[in-house]
């Protein structure tokens, strides 16, 4: 077996044998193969940051709606493409409570994760106007949605934020916005990998250029009322989640049940067209696709192609949900506090060892707590960074895959619960100082 | 309320109400609603033909293994987009057992629905070598594959089979093989809409020809083991299922859980690769996406932005399905010959009436009795026929909108299974003679 802390070289062999030439470049599955190869030379489990995986049971409401659903043989019928009834309403209401925007049960539409949203998403868009090509990441975000457009062969453009808060959003936006290429902006809040949250002046900057440029505005919300520095739990009251939704008619939410009811593997969210857009006529769609209306096509011919709806039995258990929290009969988010503590706890312990967080603030506030958070130490880059973090038997995903052009690591609590692993991450963290203490 | 046959121009205001130009181009979901307004009209259920949604309840060892899976807390946990597993294992086996063909458990991939393995294996196919930039398909086919290649922008071209069986079938393959632009054939079989069977011979000449011009078989066995002329229901016994896996190793096969065990609200199904293929290197997916394998790209780059896999639950559920018939514990064939029985009792009314069958032969034999089968009248053009069928109370889907340029209708037997049912049909198509007895 070998020791901590494991030799470069060895390092170095597997990602030869992985045939992987950049480790800054490795995908999150590659670096869980990577640690997965470690941890059987080492005989010891690493700690796993890279995979967001919800480290909290299936809320109980849903397991049982759903078995509820099999006995009652939805199993052999066809989900409508656009989703049962019961789950649009159910949705409708619960973004009125918490996040106070007005929504029509019938703007609302299941996906299979907000993973299958954005790529049907990321596709009609692009097909809305042959001008509007691109699709603008505003970054650091999630890697597979910038894959999503790559997969299909569609022009994109990001821009890493970390430069451009506040006032300086404005102008950036601009310069990419009237080139009048741009059919989409997509954006997650708060922020996958950084945890930042974009504030109701920088939503309303977004959402009044979405309207001057006829651009729409994919906003990610799969970690809904996860800003823990505010209290959002109060339904029908302020404060609210922060959403463009108040700024422009030119939004669709993608709320996905992955998270806040740690409903992962069952692969369920919905999309949210805002009215005005959902029914709103494309010319070119009904040359297309003899189809005129935005949202009647996502349903009619992007996702009844795409998988012809969503896992019935799981439309009923995520309608039992959203129904659940929206009455105030499931309280999701303090159970979702627990990521928070976790970040907290786990911070504090790369601090005290010498690193710090990249993605430090929300303009004159320090970020929050929350499901991920953003890791440097001194100047190291990515890639010397997370030689050093694997070679002490921690593993995560570098900020270069995110589209972010900060030095980094994304860190995730979700996997670290236990008093042994916060103890293994500081005394792997302390050794990783003594080995480059002179670097 | 009206009365049948309903007056044309009634029909005539709802298609213009729902801005139809053509009925004859009606997709299957404008028929429902068409006969859904229709119906409020007459205060009288229609007879419906129309959709393939499952008339038997889905077998019940899926849906308890799939409560179990649930009370087991996978509903938190992403599934691994590769499959778990014992879905993997158990399809292998199943295959093994009903169509004697050898395919790896590695080589197996769980999807949403075939619909999602279908459209990710078309874009796939058509980005592994610039060249090959066509999809084949034989027709008549299920209308949404070749809406797949519409949504995604890739070249397609298609042939109606109706005159091309048996000998004819290899020069008029070759005819579009040998422009080297075909990067994969797709057809079902049995076929959608028309129940024609390949034989042994016709597969043999598609398999040679895919290994002649390395094109790719996309194969779509929805209907798998529902021949029922044959008795293919003895496990590990000639004769088996028909399949092109015999004739080349560039075969992919996809197998739905929707029909064979009635589960399609669950959306679940694989795609078996050849172990050859699904091992293949690409040199064009190598430069695209740093990883080279066919079967990885499929896994990692595709069905990993398209939804990030399949739902957890369900995934259990067609593992025990598949098992439990591998087993010879589930007899599923003998569930399906209901759908035959009542396929055989309504074509008889059908040419009680007049009607005939449109693709009535596979070459010197009668076509089977099946899920589906296709009904013409006299010269009546689709319109027409579909025209007439609805103002006397039936609904269908026209056969050129399968791509074949026969006129006729596709007559579906799932939802038809009362006494009532079927006298209704006989008295609706005695209506309909008389309408048009001058004709």
């Amino acid at each position: 077996m070998l020791n901590k802390p494991i030799e470069k070289s060895v390092l170095d062999g597997i990602l030869k044998e992985m045939d992987i030439s950049d480790i800054s470049n490795a995908t999150i599955r590659q670096c869980v193969a990577i640690a997965n190869k470690l941890e059987a030379l080492c005989g010891e489990e690493f700690i796993h940051l890279e995979i967001g995986v919800p480290g909290i049971p299936a809320c109980p409401v849903g397991v049982e709606a759903q078995k509820r659903a099999l006995d009652n043989n939805i199993a052999h019928e066809y989900p409508p493409v656009g989703g049962i009834p019961v789950l649009k309403k159910s949705a409708s209401k619960f973004l009125k409570a918490y996040a106070d925007i007005d929504i029509d049960a019938e703007c609302i539409v299941p996906t299979v994760g907000s993973m299958q949203g954005s790529f049907n998403l990321i596709l009609e868009c692009s097909q809305l106007d042959p001008k509007k090509d691109t699709i603008l990441f505003i970054n650091p975000g999630f890697p597979p949605n910038m894959g999503q457009a790559k997969v299909l062969g569609i022009r994109s453009e990001s821009f890493d934020i970390y430069n451009y808060r506040a006032d300086k959003l404005r102008p950036k936006l601009e310069e990419y916005l009237s080139t009048g290429r741009i059919a989409a902006i997509l954006y997650s809040n708060p922020n996958n990998p950084a945890w930042i949250c974009l504030n109701e002046d920088e939503l309303k900057t977004i959402g009044e250029l979405a309207t001057k440029y006829d651009t729409i505005v994919l906003e990610d919300l799969a970690y809904f009322c996860m800003d823990f520095r505010t209290d959002l739990s109060k339904r029908g009251e302020a404060p609210f989640q922060p959403t463009v939704a108040r700024y422009t008619d030119n939004y669709i939410i993608m709320l996905s049940a992955s998270k806040i009811f740690s409903y992962a593997g069952e692969r369920i969210a919905v999309v949210a067209f805002s009215n005005k857009l959902f029914r709103r006529e494309y010319p070119e769609l009904r040359r297309r696709y003899k189809i005129g209306r935005m949202g009647d096509n996502y349903i009619l011919t992007y996702l009844y192609v795409a998988s012809s709806g969503v896992s019935h039995s799981a439309q009923y258990a995520y309608a039992a949900l959203l129904e659940g929290a929206a009455e105030g009969k499931i309280d999701f988010i303090s159970e979702m506090v627990k990521y928070g503590k976790r970040a907290h706890k786990s911070k504090e312990i790369f601090e005290k060892n010498g690193f710090h967080i990249v993605y430090d603030k929300d303009l004159d506030k320090k970020v929050g707590d929350g499901f991920f958070y953003t890791i440097g130490y001194k100047n190291f880059s990515c890639s010397e960074l997370i030689t050093g973090l694997l070679r002490c038997g921690i593993t995560a995903i570098t900020l270069n895959t995110t589209g972010s052009l900060q030095n980094g690591i994304r860190a995730c609590v979700s996997r670290l619960s236990t008093d042994e692993q916060f103890e293994a991450l500081d005394k792997r963290l302390a050794m990783f100082a003594a080995l480059y203490e002179n670097a």
